[in-house]
């Protein structure tokens, strides 16, 4: 089959062998994939990953031990857990140490005609969702996953760090509770869709830097990012960081956490079923943050196109 | 009046104007104060503050509108605040941003024969209780902050990484909580007198690195400390971070804190009343953290023996 392969220099994409179905896993047959920031790091040097890249996909299960998945479109979580260890018996197997991560971490990813996932990874796409979208429910989860871990209501005032793909995602999620979300960024073309949705974006320049937000959440994976939200978070103010970065590079003044009280949340991977519900009732919006689809063999200048400052999602078309 | 103030370059006894008791506040005879380390970063350049130094004392009120107050031995939260902002009104006083501080933000400290507070930070100090450990309230009631902030239970895994005045404190109150706290630092003959606790005290390259514990209180307030509390924590687990310094200098990992979802909560001034509770019954002991008492003559010679190396609590006496 045909994949995209990081060989721990350079992308390419070349033939593999097809996964075989082997314990009791599901071979799927991937429709469509999103390229996301990780990958890009990836291919800097993140997590010293090298194999198939890619996470974020919706496919078709071509074979299963179990009949009834056969044939059915599915998503799938990214990370594949031991299932008795400490943290897999406390319902956290995205904890497991022994997991391994689709695309990520000692796992084939999804830039590949064919991959293979545990059947409980897997759930299915309404009908109702094409597939352009459903790629999205990876990316999607991890902006929920915010909801999962702090409380935000009405009252609080919110502000999202960066308007990339995962800040506009983050935003979206934040506004089913709170109308007070504002988007701070520099691609004023990225914020127009959002504005229908009842969220303001602004420059950092146009923000008056005093302590006005309740909750801050650092999506721009860069250190003046986190000094920003720092400088504009109330006393006892939440900071949740979604980014990761190959090469962090960041000095910053922690007095002000302790001074200020501020709880700082990391947040990594999230629930699949809000995402999925969102996307189907429409009540995030993703088509818009499509830039382009490339077919799989052109994945190294999809790969390329990505990496370009202010790109929104570029995703890849398998059966080309 | 004596009194030992830092005029930016450096501390020296000298002659003041006794303050008045103004404004309503109390005219406090002080006793004995304690030498922390945020004095020590103060005289290093931390919150440009200029003025008498100190924060941690117990001493007498000699003059109060209050009558009632007069006579009285206490102590005295340090944050002063307006009392009608946003923060006063929802009981976070200690975060008003039109606060003084007492030694540390537009407001003179205590390392003098006399000091004014408002009535209301008053606490009074029960008699069983001496000056010599009265003086340690302001510091353990910091300590008992951890507990307002986050729940500690029996079944947590505790780690404190500092073995300092304040680690010595904070391992103590979370003792309180859980039999499992473990402190690391560099002064084994600070951990002694904790064993008695059921404390244990190990140097930081006896730990093999892995992630075992619920929660890290970084106590120690070097940059090697926070790499060291974010490398031993299981994912979701909590960081305390409890020190400010003049120099902030961390360069670490953030995506550690991202990908193992931590949560890190700074930590500040914490409330009077557990920590007196805590000297009257005695469940945390400060006597043995006593190392040397000065005269507020000697403030200068004071201020110099606290600031070396694993040394504990230096206090001025004020009465010389």
């Amino acid at each position: 089959m045909k994949a995209l392969v990081f060989d721990g220099k350079e992308g390419k994409v070349g033939e593999r062998k097809k996964p075989a179905s082997e314990n009791g896993e599901a071979l799927i047959q991937v429709h469509r994939a999103g390229i996301c920031n990780t990958d890009l790091e990836i291919v800097k040097g993140y997590m010293e990953f090298q194999g198939v890249l890619g996470h974020e996909f919706v496919g078709e299960v071509v074979d299963s031990k179990e009949n009834q998945w056969i044939g059915k479109r599915v998503v799938g979580e990214i990370n594949c857990y031991c299932g008795t260890c400490e943290f897999c018996r406390n319902g956290l197997g995205n904890h497991c140490p022994n997991r391994t991560v689709l695309g990520i971490l000692n796992r084939n990813g999804v830039f590949a005609e064919y991959v293979s996932l545990p059947i409980h990874n897997l759930i299915p796409v309404p009908d109702s969702v094409p597939d352009e979208q459903a790629v999205f429910t990876e990316p999607l989860a991890a902006a929920f996953e915010i909801l999962e871990q702090i409380r935000v209501t009405p009252e609080d005032r919110v502000v999202v760090i960066g308007d990339g793909k995962l800040g506009l995602l983050v935003a979206q999620v934040l506004r089913l509770s709170t109308p007070q979300v504002l988007l701070l960024g520099k691609h004023p073309e990225h914020w127009e869709f959002l504005s229908e949705k009842g969220i303001k974006g602004m420059s950092v320049d146009q923000l008056e830097p005093k302590p006005e937000f309740d909750v801050a959440v650092e999506a721009s994976g860069s250190p003046a990012g986190l000094e920003t939200a720092i400088s504009i978070l109330k006393p006892r103010g939440t900071l949740v960081l979604k980014s990761t970065v190959a090469r962090p590079n960041n000095s910053f003044n922690w007095n002000l956490l302790v001074i200020n009280e501020i709880q700082v949340i990391g947040s990594r991977c999230g629930p699949f079923k809000p995402a999925i519900e969102a996307l189907k009732d429409k009540s995030v919006e993703v088509q818009s943050m499509i830039q382009k689809t490339y077919p799989l063999s052109n994945g190294v200048e999809a790969l390329r196109h990505a990496g370009q400052k202010g790109m929104l999602k570029v995703q890849l078309m398998m059966n080309d």
